[in-house]
């Protein structure tokens, strides 16, 4: 089970290459990524954008672009629906949000026609790796799906357990999070994860075990949970964290980054081929991280 | 302006002694806060509760009780009354929380006979020394109100500006978090915290400046909000986190304390005396930093 951010880099180096490409890649930090992710041998890229920007770019941080493949496409919603034209035609595998709005990208990305929709739930899962922890979480969702049902839940579950799989975990303990341990009529979150935990049982949520719902402290600390008095076999040891909703889980996903200094990659799931979605101002690493999550993902054919 | 949980306790200690009375005193962890506060010189303690358990576990763990009162009241609700009338009588000026069910210790605070309440809305403020920042962080509403609408928030605002002036900031920046920066009819709290920045534009909102809606990256980091484009001045620049709802506030508070090593202190205000909340998985130590807030905040009669 890969437990860390250099391992998920280091087995997606073992794995057969695969092609990227750049939704709007008139980023400095986004082709930095990209130069730095190729000389390691990561993965090939094909930059999508505006090339007269995406040159004056490379020039400008003295970066090679020889070794790229560039396709012209001008403006945010031309750049990304190009992208996924490029993954849907099967020349790249795998696509990389650059310098464009996420719900420019996500009209592309689930346009009915040219789109990269399966028919599943689309839904986003990001690998948090925490300095002092010994294991890898995973959260979700923090960037799509505003307010999820009891059915959006469990179908964001099944694609996180993807995720986990990818990472080699056959059997991830799923936390759902929600203000508190106890199920109370005037918290529905706790309400839905008491239903989630009893459709795992009856095996209408296969391929994890869940339990909950879970304050915070109870989903990943056993001794919090001891002190609580909790009797759950599964508090304290979740993998994946089910947030109640995007508003929880996004900012608990940027406490992680700017509070707790956590490495992260992040992958859309429940499209065709793994889509990278991670804000305009992560970090070059993060970006190089999420393709290494990508790779992982695409191999696996999830 | 207090910059840390350390200047708080230096700050305490030069203030008039105060009493606490401690609700439900029959936990080791309390008696070891209680004892450690004493011995530092910050405040006297009534201890109430199950007497024969807290002399037990006092022998157990070779603390001596000689300088406190205790005062016998068996059962959680008991013991919580009886700690609010011990407090509503004016011997204690501070209510802290010992080994209670927080729903139990609330009845009994917001009992509207017997009961500390002064009419205002009370909702819980924490704040949060985090690793590495050099300032203090305050959050609400992390432990009180399940879904505050707009006019609650006004009122814990209101109230968490109460605690950030005790601190010694007479002008805090409250950062309205959200799932997002942008005003989206998808996201009422995106809608809710337009209507507070423009309440306190309107001097609606007195004692602040009122910024957002911002996902958390935005109200933190001026880098982050810089990298997305943002104009607003207060972007990044946020003393005050407002968590949309409690589900959000809770995890993030408690991201804060497990995940970036956080030491915090909460109270609870709108009470006639300070009434500190804290989680009976926390250490003393965060039972200390809330003694010596609730100081600050007896001191400012809030």
């Amino acid at each position: 089970m890969l437990t860390s951010m250099k391992s998920i880099i280091d087995k997606a180096l073992t794995l057969p290459r695969q092609t990227v490409a750049v939704a709007c890649a008139q980023d400095a930090e986004a082709l930095t990524a990209v130069a730095e992710a190729h000389a390691m041998g990561l993965a090939d890229f094909i930059l999508v954008g505006n090339t007269d920007k995406i040159k004056a770019i490379a020039e400008r941080i003295e970066l090679d672009l020889t070794a790229f493949e560039l396709l012209d496409a001008r403006g945010e919603a031309c750049g990304a629906a190009a992208t996924v034209q490029v993954v849907a035609s099967g020349r790249a595998q795998i696509l990389l949000k650059g310098f464009v709005d996420s719900s420019v990208l996500f009209k592309a990305v689930l346009d009915r026609d040219a789109g990269l929709r399966n028919g599943s739930t689309v839904s986003h899962t990001v690998v948090m790796d925490v300095p002092g922890f010994d294991k890898l979480y995973l959260l979700t969702d923090a960037a799509m799906i505003i307010k999820p049902d009891l059915a959006t839940k469990r179908q964001i579950v099944l694609n996180a357990v993807k995720v986990a799989r990818a990472l080699g975990n056959p059997d991830p303990v799923v936390g759902v999070l929600c203000e508190s341990e106890k199920v109370n009529p005037k918290m529905p979150a706790t309400m839905d994860a008491a239903a989630l935990v009893e459709m795992n049982a009856r095996g209408e949520l296969p391929g994890c075990r869940v339990g909950g719902p879970y304050a915070l402290d109870n989903a990943i600390s056993e001794q919090a949970a001891r002190h609580k008095g909790m009797k759950d076999p599964l508090a304290g040891r979740a993998d994946i964290l089910l947030a109640p909703d995007l508003a929880a889980g996004n900012i608990f996903y940027k406490s992680l980054m700017y509070f707790a200094h956590a490495r992260s990659a992040g992958v859309v799931m429940g499209t065709r081929a793994p889509v990278l979605l991670n804000s305009r101002a992560d970090s070059h690493q993060t970006k190089i991280n999420a393709v290494a999550l990508g790779i992982l993902m695409a191999a696996k054919g999830a």
